[in-house]
C-alpha cells in the first residue's frame, strides 16, 4: 500500500470584505484533485480571509501558488486597512506535517511554493518559522514588523534581503512562507473570577515565563460565566502534550486554592493530541496510533 | 459533500490451516472498489481466520456474499475440528457502524446479507445480536450452542427456524450475520500478583455483577509480570465510556489497597473511544467530534 504525505496548509488572504474577491481566491482551491477545501473564514474587522486547506504536497503547492496570483492581481495594498497585521496580498502561508508527513515535508513544501510564486509573480518571500533561513526570521511578528507601509524600506536592509524575489515591494506586497506544527488552542478554565491568578498561572506554565517549552499563553476573563482563564496556544502537542499543560496548571492553582471547572478546545486539533492525553490519564501500555480504527481509514 | 456510510464487517470463517482456502476466501476482499481489507489472521488450533473489512454498506454486503458461497464450497464443516465453538463454513458475520452509520444502517446490511447469502448458497442463517429477531437469538452463544453437530437437529425445533433459509443443514453448516457495536477489548492492570482481586473487582465492575452495563469482564493473571488484570471486552463505548470502568476499578481496588497501575488497549479501537476519555479527563467543554482533524480527512 502506498502511503500518502498530507499537508494542512492556512494561507491568509489580506481581504476580508469583498465577498466576489474572496471567492475568486477560494476557488482556487476547489475540485482540485489531491487538495481538500476543509475551511475558509473573513472577518471584515481585519480585513483578511484564512482557509485551510489539506492536501499531497505536489496538488497544494500548486494550489497555493495559484492562489498567491489571484490574490496578488485582485488586493492592492496600497489601499488596504484592518486591524490585523499584515504586510502582503497572500500575507502568511504555514504548511504543517498532518499525516505520514514530517516537519522536513511542511519546510520542501514552503520552499518550494515561495521559490516558484517568486518567480511566476515578482514576490519577495521570506522563510518562516521551522522553515526559516536564520534565526531572526523564525517568528512571523519580526518578519512582518513594519507591516506592508514600512515594507519598501525594510527590504532595503541587507539583512532584511527576502530569501526569494526581488528587494522591490509592489501592490500585492510581501509574503510570509513557513512550515510549522499544528497548534491546539486550548483554553483552562478556573474557578475563580480573578483575572490576576489565571495572569499569574499562565506566566508560570508558558515558555517565556519559565514553563513549558511549546505552550504560550495568557490569562483572559470570561465576563459572562464570572470565571477566567489560562488561554493558550500549544505549538508542538507532540513534544508538549496538553496533559501536562492541565497538570502543571493543577498544581500551580492549588496555591492559590483554584481548581480547575473545565476546558475548551478552539478549532480543529489533531486526534493524536487527544489519544496522546487518554494514553496518559489511564495509563495505556505500548499505545500505538495505529490501534486507532480511523487510522487506517484515512489511508 | 455527499457524506459516505461506513460500515466495519468481521466475518469469522471455519479454516485457520489451509493458507490456500483461506487466501481463496479474503481474495473476495481484495481490489473492490468501497471495500477495505484491513487485517486478516489465522489461528490454527482454533482452524478459524478473522478477517477486518472496511467499506459503504452495498458493496461490503456484495464482497461478504461472495466471500461466503467461496467458504461453503471450499469448506467441508463435516471435517471441520478446531477449539472455537463454530457452526458453519461462515461461522458469524457481525456488522458494525463506524462513520456516518447507525446500529439501523448495520442491522440493514446484516438483513440484506443474510437473505441473500441464504438464497444464493442455500444456507440456513440467524440473525443476532441488534439484527436478532427475537430475545432468545440475542446471543451468540445461544444461536450457536450445539455447534455444527448439533445443528441438524437443532433446526427441527420450531424456534430455531433460521431467519432465512432452509431448515436441513449442509456441509456449509449454519451461519450467524448479525449487527453490533465496535468492541474495544480493554485490560486494566493492578499492582498486586493476587488473581482473586483481580476476579473480584471484574465481577463488580461487569454487567452480569450488577457493574456497568455494557462490560464484560474477567480476572487473569499476568505471570511473567507477576500482576494480574481485569480483562474486559467493552460492548458499547459511547454508553459505557473506558474511563468509567477505569474510575470504577480504581474505586473498587481501594478497599484492596491495590493501585492501577496500566491499562492495554488489544486490537482496534475507534478514535471516539478514546477522544471521550480526553474529554472527561482534562473537563473538555462542548466537545465534538467535528473538532478533530482527521474526522474531515475521512470523508
Amino acid at each position: 500500500m502506498s502511503v500518502k504525505k498530507l499537508l494542512q496548509c492556512v494561507p491568509n488572504f489580506s481581504e476580508g470584505r469583498d465577498k466576489d474577491k474572496i471567492e475568486k481566491i477560494v476557488d482556487c482551491f476547489r475540485g482540485k484533485e489531491g487538495v481538500k477545501l476543509l475551511d475558509y473564514s473573513s472577518d471584515e474587522d481585519h480585513n483578511r480571509s484564512v482557509v485551510t486547506l489539506v492536501g499531497e504536497p505536489a496538488p497544494l503547492q500548486a494550489a497555493v501558488v495559484a492562489a498567491m496570483g489571484v490574490a496578488a492581481e485582485l488586493i492592492d495594498m496600497t489601499k488596504h486597512e484592518g486591524q490585523h497585521p499584515r504586510m502582503g496580498a497572500t500575507d502568511v502561508v504555514p504548511f504543517i506535517p498532518v499525516k505520514n508527513a514530517t516537519t522536513e515535508d511542511a519546510i520542501e513544501a514552503a520552499v518550494a511554493t515561495a521559490k516558484e510564486a517568486s518567480e511566476k509573480f515578482n514576490l519577495p518571500i521570506f522563510l518562516y518559522e521551522d522553515a526559516a533561513t536564520c534565526a531572526d526570521r523564525k517568528n512571523l511578528a519580526t518578519v512582518r514588523k513594519g507591516q506592508y507601509e514600512g515594507m519598501a524600506e525594510k527590504l532595503q536592509d541587507p539583512t532584511w534581503k527576502p530569501d526569494f524575489g526581488p528587494t522591490t515591494v509592489g501592490t500585492a506586497g510581501v509574503t510570509a512562507v513557513g512550515a510549522r506544527m499544528p497548534l491546539v488552542a486550548f483554553n483552562v478554565n478556573l474557578g475563580t473570577d480573578n483575572l490576576e491568578i489565571a495572569d499569574k498561572i499562565a506566566k508560570s506554565v508558558r515558555h517565556i515565563g519559565g514553563g513549558l517549552r511549546y505552550c504560550k499563553g495568557m490569562g483572559v476573563a470570561l465576563e459572562e460565566r464570572g470565571i477566567v482563564q489560562v488561554s493558550m496556544n500549544m505549538t508542538n502537542y507532540q513534544k508538549t502534550p496538553l496533559y501536562r499543560v492541565v497538570e502543571l496548571i493543577r498544581a500551580e492553582a492549588k496555591r492559590w486554592g483554584v481548581p480547575i471547572v473545565g476546558s475548551e478546545l478552539i478549532g480543529l486539533c489533531p486526534m493524536e493530541a487527544l489519544t496522546m492525553c487518554a494514553e496518559y490519564y489511564m495509563g495505556i501500555e505500548a499505545f500505538s496510533m495505529e490501534q486507532v480504527l480511523e487510522t487506517h481509514l484515512m489511508e
